[in-house]
Formats: structure tokens, C-alpha cells, sequence
């Protein structure tokens, strides 16, 4: 295998579907996002992803097979409205190239064997060293028309300068570059390796716009359970360190982002 | 040279052969179980395999030659039952990318030009730092009925949970890509150079399954050696630290193969 | 995205365009020229340069737009003068293999589509640990003919003995490779990150030798902020360090520059 | 460029020439013998190897030019004999991947285009930590009837196991594969980073059995002045360290070489 591969169900037809992209990265807030959509919708998977710049090692399962590393989308079909796709994966390509190569090809499956229009990519925004109590949702677009239509969304745009890595960046740029428009959504952040509390305020802003119903229970959880670590987290810093907690007009600090 | 490349016997007629690979990797346990059956069964060699993304050097040899960096096929002959071939080599592909473009074409050609049916891949399996009294094989395999198989072998299945690094992982998605079924077989190591006692712990296993009688002096010879150059590393340690001893009930805190 | 992509306005007829290449590098001395030269000049974009082998990440812009990692090619039209191209960008190829592709690439859209003769590339040369009073200009050309065209120009040839790494090097060998001439300018730099000092003596040099008019208002702004920037820095070290003072019979230690 | 170029002279009709690699590598022993040949029996330049595999970086020449990285292909004729070939250079390719594509083809290039038939390459070869009185020359070869070939000489075939990383060995491998003939020179060297008496000892070696009468008196300067820095180095040294001074009898324990 030397080119990225996506194996795919032929023969579907969908009604112009927009793509939610939640691939591995900061506070991994795209793939929770991405996760608990597929879980609570029921999304069937319809495509299967395998690439020489993922990682190069199977997943032992539960059930003593293997899985490859991959990506995967998934489908949610919804009576009279846009069908929505689900991007989701164990890993973004591993170099520079790697990067360029398999972002534009998932761009263009969608467009070309989907018949796409529209592309969300999720990601976390982290406000270096601070502990978020209300995350924020961050937006970067393909364009200013783009970035209009969410004037009713409470979506940050033009409040973060920095630089966007990975998939949820590329992906954007590569729909612009193929006539298409989309929108990163980057949840305020704290941790680095999961963070469920940004991942639901992108989630909730997601769906109140895409008008789907959803049950957050799941992921309400999971907050309290972060949350709970956090604060152990705390009481044993308490004496050494002190965890910052920023207000309203603090200044961004911006660091990246997947 | 910017192709793998393997150069082969032609015009070989082979019985439903399986393959059995054993390259360098943890404890060294594929590589040991490989050398062993290519030995004691006289194994002929088939095939030869360079890669531009094997490492960039040749071995001197003992007789003033070189020999470039290479996997190798070897063949054994069965009367009236499935051929055996085993793959072994000096080293893997160096890079992501390159361990896709290898494990893909190692598989393909065994599918292809041998015209193989399944594959084992050994591997060693490592409970970080603890010492291994009698060493298990676990067990991951491409599909639920090939696990199945292997009821009555002493195969531990979906008993670990992490992932496989290398041709042991790739090699068997691979197969499963390509329409064939396989396993991988992975002794449970204590050292991460070179484990005779998981190799044979697979390799009782693997012949037992296979029909085959071997016999295993040579490889007795060096358990004993290695078991008594790990009394004297724990006597040089005792009074410093202790090396675990763990039982049967251990969590089994997994660690990376290959 | 597997290769280098331009993306250009077509039908532009130039005349005899030379190309001045400002890419980030040491003390950003060629882009500070670059960005000068477009800003006063009101150079118009004509090309757009995007590769797998620039970095893998999208910066997030002032109006929330997104915008990919590139290089741009500018135009300056001159009545009845040689037209100017200026080629600036966000990042240079992150491996060697890259940067051969890129610039070979850039020196044959300037040679093929722009019909280019001449290309000047802008660096920064640093000798290192010293702070530079009057930032000389250093010279490396692509024959004896052109560095004699270059006799009346206060342009120190042969004086730096090291490599040039990167884009200002590899654009002129390309040059040469292509039939075209060229000559690298670097400015002798102090500061790493930004030396907007060593960018003017560099600019000068240029703009009097293609004829230029240009305001440097907003470049010796930057010169005075840097200027006291250092000596804030100066007065924390005294105590514990010195900062050399090189006068003109130093040594020329060389270091790397691009 | 994205492939290794090869520029050359046409119309060259060689007799049966050999080829004598000398490229960087430890103690610059190759470099130092094959740039010695050159300079003494004046060869002519016949060839130009660019790589996008090699360092992106170009020379500051002393004239005020510019040069690209390259290996060079050097011509000696000599009537009634054969013809000899030297290669040298810069650099070796940075990358496994480069070094298979351009060693593979560098051999292809002699046999094909300058009608080759047996190849040298030179290497240093150290015995680790040690400083060598009068340097030895291991050799491995292609085969057995090459190294009987070497009977007379005082080549010490088969006493080092280890690897030779880098050209000197690939390229050995390449003619192998393509049918011809080699031999890996190695001077037992104890620096480095230059080491003319290991190329003393292996140049002595090599002009003797190609019939080569040749002045050594710049090699000899070059041998003196090392010799007198690692001195000094040693009485810096007394009093907190000892270089070793290894025998005749010395355990040749190996180390890499190029």
C-alpha cells in the first residue's frame, strides 16, 4: 500500500450533505464530538480509510481479532433535510506530506463520492495554561459569506491568531480549494488528552444549527468525571502550584491546535 | 534501487502453503521461532527481498563477503500436506510508510506467486517489567471463525489489548485485505533483546497445531543460558532492587510488540 | 496534495522580469526586503505556490477567514524598464527532499511562465556572538561575469567561506542549471528572529542597482524599535554578560544562513 | 528535481575501467585517498551527480560562486591498462530511502554508461577508542573468488563483523546485483573526522595493485600535522584520562564505518 486507500459502500445517493470532521488533536474534542454523534444517531459506517502515513500498527480488540488503523465515515440520513457525514478515526497522517496527501483525499471523496457541500471541522482551542469554566467556541471559515451565517451562533471568529495543524486546518483549505465552504469550531480547551467539557459546547452549538436533537447524558458524565479528577488534581498541587483561572477579558494566548 | 524488489525461484508448484513469519522485534521472539524451524527442517531458500526502506547498510560476513539487508523465504516441503514457508530477516521497514509499502507486497507476493492461504505471524508480548516463569501465548487473529480454530490450542485470545507494531500487525491486516486468513502468536517476553523461552512457548504451540516433530536441544540449550545470566544480573541487583515476580492472576499491563 | 502546486494568473506578457526571492530565513533579512519591496511598490499578486512539503497547518486570519501555508509570487511593472517579481511566503520546505522539489519548481515557473532572466535571492549572514554596528552586504553569485557586474556595488564577494542552506542557495544553482544568472545578497545579521537593520542594507544596495525610488519610513521604524529593544536587553546582562562590540578587521567566524 | 541527475560527458569510450568510490565517511578515509588520486594523477571531471537526496544547501566558493552539493565522477586513462574511474564528493544522501536510489544509481551509471567492471570502495574502519600505530586494511568483497584475487595483498579479509553503513557498502551490493565485481577497502582509522594515515595505508595498498606509481609527500605533510595535534591533545589529557595504545593482539571490537 502506497497511496491512501478509502474503500467505500457504491451505489449510495445522499441529499447534499455537509461533513463533521472529529479526528484525533488537542483535548481530542473533534473525535468526542464526532463519537457521541455516531453513537446516539445511530450513523452507519459507509466508508473505510487506510493510508502508509497513519501509524503503522492493528489494534488488538476485545474480540482477540485485529483492526487496522483508520479513518471512517459514517452516515445520519434525515427525512427532508441534508443528509450529515461523520468523519472520524484512530489517527491523522504522520508527516508534513503524509498530511497534505490523505486531507485533500478525504476533501475530494467527499465531494466527488458523496456529492458534499459543506465541511465543519472540529478542534480545540487551548488558552495556554488556563483552566476553562465556560469553554468558548472558536470559528475559522473559508470565507467571510461563510463566517455571516453563523452571526446568530455564539461562535468567536477572529479572536484566535494562531495556526490550525493537522486535519481540522488542511481540510478547510482543500473544500476552498475545491469550490466548496466550511467552518472549524474549536471548543475552549483545558487538558490535553481529553476534554469532554469543550467537546460539548461545540457539540451543542453543532446541533442546535444543524437542527438535530440529541441526548447528552453520556457526555455529561464524562465532564463530572473529568472534573472530579481535576479537582483531586488541585488539592494535591495546593501548597506548590496554583492552577490559573482566567475571566472574561483575559488575554487570548494562543496555542495550536489539531 | 526505489522499489522493494523480491527476487525469486521460478516455476515453484507449492501445496496450499502457510506462511510463517518471524522477523526482529520484541525479545527477538519471531526471528528465534523462524531460525529454529528453517534449521532443524532444512528449510530451502525461495526468495530473497531488498527494500530501499530497510536500513541503508551490508553485513560483513565471516568469509570477507557482504550480504545487503534482506528478508528471506524459505521453504519446507510436506508429503501429502500443507507446504510451510517461513519468512525471516535481518530487519523491518524503517518508516511508517515504508512498513506499508513492505508488509503489502511480502503479503501479496505470498498470496500471488506462492499461492498461500493463511498466515502466522509470532511475535513477543511483553508484561513491562516483570519477569515471565512460564510464558503464555496470546493470540490475535483476522476474524472470529479463525479464532475458533484455535479452541484447543493453548491460545490466549483478546486477552491483551494494545496494539501490534509492525509486519506482526500489518502483515495479517494486510492478509485479511487480500482475501486470506491468519493469526498472530505472541510468546510472552521478559527481555526485549532476545527470549528463547517465549520462542519456544510459541513454537511448542505452532508445531504441535502444524503436525510437525522438531527438536528443540538448541533451543533448550539457550534458555538455559539466558535463565542464568538473569540469576546473575538479579544477584548483582539484590540489595538495590527487586525484579517482580508476577503470578497468574497479574493484571496484564500491556506493552508494544512487534 | 502530492505535489507543488502554482496557481497563476494566465496571459501576463512581462518584460524581462528579474525575480527577488525574500523567504523566512536567518533574521528574516530576505522576507523583511520582500514585504517592503510589495507594500511600497504595491506589488500585485500574480501566483500562488502550495506544497505537501510545507508545513501541514493553516493560519487562523484577523477576519476569521483561514488561509494555507504559501509562497506568492508579486509583480511590479516598470514603463520601459525590466519588471520586477518578488517572491515571498509563510515557510520554506521542511525536508531536503522538499526544498530540492520546491525550488527547482519556483525556478522554472519564473524561467517558463514568467520568462525570467535574473534572479536575486535575499539572506541574512550571521557572524555569530557579535552585535553588527553597520550591517555589510555579503555576495555569492552564479558566474565571475555577474559578480563583475556587481564592481560598483558595495557588495563584499568571496569573503564568506560556508554553505547556504536552503531557498537562497538552491534557487541560484537551480538558476544556473536552468541557463539563467543570479546572485544571493545577505545581509549581515545580529538577531536571529527578526533584523530589520541588516534587511535595509540589503534593500539599499538593491533598490540604487535596479533603480528603485522607495520610503523606508516604516523600516527605520522597525530599526529604532529593535535597536532600543536590545539595549533594554543589554542593560539586564550587564553584570553577567558581554555582548561583543565586532569592529571591521574581525574575523569572519561564519554560521549558517539561508 | 526530484530524482538523482547525473550530468555527463558524452562519447567517452573507456577501457574496461575500475571505479574507485570516495566518499565521506569515518576519518574521511575515503574522501582523503580517491581527492589524492585526483589531484596527483590529474584526472579530468567526467561526471556531475545531483541529488535531492543530498544536504539543501549550497557552497560559498572562495571566487565569490556558488556550488550545488554533488558527488563527482573523475577520469584517469592510462595507455595499455585500464582506464580508472574516482568518485567523490560532498555528501552521501541523508535519508535510507536516498541512499538505495542514488548508490543503486551511481553503480548502474558506471556500468552502463562508462562500461565498467569492478569496483573499490574505501572506508575507514575503527577499533573503538582506540589510536592505531600503523593502520591495518580490512576488506570484503563480493565473493570468494574476488578475495582470492587479493591473496598477495595485505588485506585482512573476514576479521571484522559488523556492518558497513553508506555507499561503500551499498554500492558493493549494487554491483553484486549487477553483475559485477568489488572490494571494500577499509583503513583502520582512529579519528573521525580526518585521518590521512588510514588513507595513507590503504592508498599504498591500492596503487600497488593497479600499478600506480604516486607522490605521497602531501599525504605524508597531512599525516605529520594530525599526528602532532592528537599530541598535544594527549598531554592535555595526562593527568585526568589515557588514550589507549592497542597490540598486534587486540580484541577488534567494531564500530561502524561508511
Amino acid at each position: 500500500m502506497e497511496k491512501t486507500v478509502i474503500k467505500y459502500k457504491k451505489g449510495l445517493k445522499l441529499n447534499k450533505p455537509v461533513l463533521i470532521v472529529g479526528l484525533p488533536g488537542i483535548g481530542n474534542v473533534g473525535k468526542l464530538v464526532a463519537e457521541h454523534l455516531i453513537k446516539e444517531l445511530k450513523a452507519e459506517r459507509i466508508a473505510t480509510v487506510y493510508s502508509p502515513h497513519f501509524p503503522h500498527e492493528v489494534f488488538m480488540m476485545k474480540n482477540g481479532c485485529i483492526r487496522m488503523v483508520s479513518n471512517r465515515f459514517y452516515l445520519i440520513r434525515r427525512k427532508g433535510k441534508q443528509d450529515i457525514v461523520v468523519l472520524t478515526g484512530d489517527a491523522q497522517a504522520v508527516t508534513p506530506e503524509g498530511q497534505y496527501e490523505v486531507n485533500h483525499k478525504l476533501v475530494r471523496f467527499f465531494k466527488e463520492k458523496l456529492n458534499g457541500s459543506f465541511i465543519y471541522t472540529i478542534g480545540g482551542y487551548n488558552v495556554s495554561g488556563s483552566v476553562v469554566a465556560t469553554p468558548r467556541v472558536f470559528g475559522n471559515a473559508t470565507s467571510k459569506d461563510t463566517i455571516k451565517k453563523f452571526e446568530k451562533d455564539n461562535v468567536l471568529f477572529g479572536k484566535a491568531h494562531t495556526v490550525i495543524i493537522g486535519a481540522a486546518g488542511l481540510m478547510l483549505s482543500f473544500a476552498k480549494m475545491e469550490g466548496m465552504e466550511g467552518v472549524c469550531l474549536m471548543g475552549e480547551s483545558t487538558f490535553f488528552d481529553m476534554d469532554p467539557a469543550a467537546a460539548k459546547a461545540v457539540l451543542e452549538m453543532l446541533t442546535k444549527r444543524l437542527g438535530i436533537k440529541i441526548d447528552t447524558t453520556n457526555m455529561d458524565a464524562m465532564i463530572k468525571k473529568t472534573a472530579k479528577a481535576l479537582k483531586e488534581l488541585e488539592k494535591q498541587l495546593s501548597g506548590t502550584m496554583q492552577l490559573p483561572v482566567p475571566g472574561e477579558g483575559d488575554n487570548l494566548k494562543p496555542s495550536y491546535i489539531r
